[in-house]
């Protein structure tokens, strides 16, 4: 398995920050990773994504292996080219969007199959399938094992059940991976919101041993205080030395919660899709542009922000194209929230490396949630 | 009225080139407006038309006195500002889209009523207020006079009816537009496809002296050939020494064959909406990025352009792009679409300076249609 070594640079209670270092270019933690489902940040060219200060981006197995496909992608170079990305992209297994996305899965020791959102055609992925879109034919630089995420609310014997089958994938993930130099793989610990299995799960994850651990099934309708409660019992489980990634998450609060419980790396998709339904995230809270009072109002998203999109356009104007359906509303609101997304990860990797970060969670806690802690 | 100097740098048959000078910056000629409806041309960023080479944009009157009302664009410091272009603006009238979008319009001597596409409310456009909204609310460099724009085909007797309205109602937007003099006030000759109407009408409306000629009601339906015929028997009827604006044209070859008959300046939605719909337009032709066989063509669409859309990203890529409707495969045609309606137009602005235009015209006919002239 590959050294992708991960220097951590200061410690603020439980949270991090430090350098996860792969050969196409190094991650600072705690990292967001825009998600770029389709081969596009959503929106976005792909040099502002950079400018943003993105480091890492995600791309979907599930909707690359059905469109263009996995073997296009790899006959094209591979999936940096193909999208001119040139910096580290992490792929997910395709295991989620098969359990939210596609119909009649069947599930079975060996693998899913499950047929396209798209034009219905019969598909299979398995742990050692996934590794090879992942891997050999994407070619990205952090793989996921594949492994089944529970809905919420779910019976604890299910959970159960399914922590192990996933337990189980991982360690084929680990076997088809061998022991590639270039490209490290990821763990995840499943488990619902039982402690206890969470705590087997980690258990069985940390024993078969990955480049990085990955919290999966959470952000599935549990809620925030929920959540925090999962991680409060589960990133201590993981080892100290190896980045920590809570998948599919999620809202600025949710990032400043789980960073100060000790997590570095977090994807999510909502900044994007925000953005193309109106909505900016600030350092105030979201607003929606859609809103009549800002059709008047002259006044920038953040005059401070050095994103074009947050200090050069007027909310009113925003609030013109967003209600006239304009492109360009969702391509500013998406520049916006990527670019806030990465700002407020500089905010937090700043603080913690100056033991600040009590001092900014209590700040943004109060304005994101009328409350301190 | 203003004076916006007209020098022609360069002649070349009956095309000209030649430099349009305005408050706002110099408009290169023959040039070609891309289209900026509801302030915004769509898929694009401001800075991105700039740098394609525009030196002028077009905004609709109707779209913007409907949303988001001529009076609050004035309100936010005008259109320029409000959209943040600092180059001319020329806007239209309103007329042509009140007949193609509104419902339940009525035309009288005096206005034209009509209901919003938006929301249904009822709303008056005058030759006196369709000067107000562009001149006074949106601030626009160039104006258009309120016209009637009869439909294709039309019976002679309406077309003749239609031209005087029209002519009377370019008597009444003169009167409106007064003596300003950083604005310009454009009239427009209609006529449909009749030789002596159209000479009527440009009779007429050289009489009441505007700043510039714009040739109306073509390009609805009539085809390449009748649209060539009108303007051989139009454009030598508008005063030499004024700019000639062929109205909502076209094609790349409807361009090239116009400005080989004299005329300066071009609108059309055409290169950004075939953009949003997969179309992108080449020194080639036309090409469809839907199309399969672009699925493994890792070319770009031209290596040789400075535009990045055209360069630097393969037709598989853009193939993938528009079958999956992601944003970016709009925004990437759009921009190849724009630079490379600017890169004709310079084509042509040097070749006609260069006495050199009957070569480019063969040349591309040759690639466009099949054959030279």
């Amino acid at each position: 398995m590959a050294e992708f070594p991960f220097d951590i640079d200061g410690v603020d209670g439980e949270a991090r920050t430090g350098v996860l270092t792969t050969p196409r270019g190094a991650i600072r933690t705690p990292a967001f990773m825009p998600v770029g489902t389709a081969a596009t940040v959503k929106a976005l060219y792909v040099d502002q994504v950079e400018a943003a200060g993105a480091d890492i981006i995600l791309g979907n197995t599930y909707h690359l292996m059905l469109r263009p496909t996995a073997e296009r992608v790899h006959r094209l170079g591979g999936l940096h080219r193909f999208m001119r990305w040139s910096g580290p992209i992490l792929t997910d297994s395709g295991g989620y969007q098969v359990y939210s996305l596609s119909s009649l899965r069947k599930m079975s020791e060996e693998a899913v199959t499950f047929r396209s959102h798209i034009d219905g055609s019969a598909h299979t992925l398995s742990p050692e399938r996934s590794i090879e879109i992942q891997a050999d034919l994407l070619g990205a630089d952090i793989c996921m094992q594949l492994d089944e995420c529970t809905p919420y609310p779910c019976e604890k014997e299910e959970a159960a059940e399914s922590l192990r089958l996933s337990a189980r994938w991982g360690s084929r993930s680990k076997d088809a991976f061998g022991g590639r130099e270039t490209q490290a793989l990821f763990g995840i610990v499943q488990g619902s919101t039982y402690p206890d299995l969470r705590r087997e799960s980690a258990g069985r994850v940390v024993e078969t041993g990955f480049d990085g651990y990955a919290i999966g099934g959470l952000a599935v309708g549990e809620g925030h205080e929920r959540m925090c409660e999962i991680l409060d019992c589960t990133t201590d489980l993981l080892p100290t030395g190896r980045p920590r990634y809570l998948m599919g998450v999620g809202k600025p609060i949710d990032l400043l919660e789980a960073v100060a419980r000790g997590v570095d790396m977090f994807d999510c998709a909502l900044p994007t899709r925000s953005g193309r339904h109106g909505q900016a995230w600030t350092w105030d809270g979201p607003i929606n542009l859609k809103n009549a009072k800002y059709a008047d109002d002259d006044s920038p998203l953040d005059e401070a922000s050095n994103c074009p999109a947050s200090r050069d356009y007027s909310k009113a104007y925003l609030n013109h194209l967003v209600r006239s359906g304009e492109y360009l509303g969702s391509m500013l609101l998406t520049w916006h929230n990527v670019w806030f997304y990465q700002d407020l990860m500089d905010r937090m990797r700043n603080a913690i490396a100056d033991g600040s970060l009590g001092a900014l969670r209590n700040e943004l806690r109060r304005k994101w949630m009328g409350g301190s802690d």
